[in-house]
């Protein structure tokens, strides 16, 4: 196994319906999660990048968030719409997306 | 909510009992996580730094498995007795714990 060249977690952690405070899984993450991993499979980006599940990563009001290691990067309001873009210029060019970004008092990214 | 200086993962990945592979949660992985959890209570970690369960990193063979980023420090046989020297060494003083290295070709740490 190689060590990878960066690693992406996403966020699966599951509420009960109506908790005031949501959650990832209930806003899609599951399926995210398979589109990602589906994605990974496509583009044969096993081994060179890494992909893991993840529980709670904290903003769970800007769910599903998707974080990216060893960058640090922290994406909000993540859908399946948007791995292609995650993949081609963060994981594979180092542009992170930063319109996926939350803001600086969630996550601050740049710092 | 400010960037972690580091983020600690504990793999959680359960699989039956007498699966082949074994795994993380098998090996007492669940009560690691707990046990990381209170330690970074009682020593006021978080903001400073993350701890989050996640799931399964690759080589289950040797789980517990722990991976920290930004470094990308994996380590393995994780038992709750590392717990003080990873938080006081690694998180703290910045020095990977290399006795819980795992061999550089599941994971290498040094590159």
């Amino acid at each position: 196994m190689a060590k990878p060249e960066r690693h992406v977690f996403v966020c699966m952690q599951s509420r009960p319906s109506g908790h005031p405070k949501g959650s990832c899984a209930g806003k899609g993450s599951v399926d995210l999660f398979r589109a990602f991993q589906n994605a990974f499979e496509a583009r044969k980006l096993w081994g060179r990048f890494a992909l893991t599940n993840c529980g709670c990563l904290g903003p769970c009001e800007t769910g599903p968030n998707v974080l990216v290691y060893p960058d640090g990067i922290l994406y909000a309001n993540v859908g399946e719409n948007d791995i292609e873009v995650i993949i081609t210029e963060h994981l594979l060019a180092g542009q992170p997306v930063r319109r996926l970004y939350p803001s600086e008092e969630i996550w601050p990214n740049d710092s």
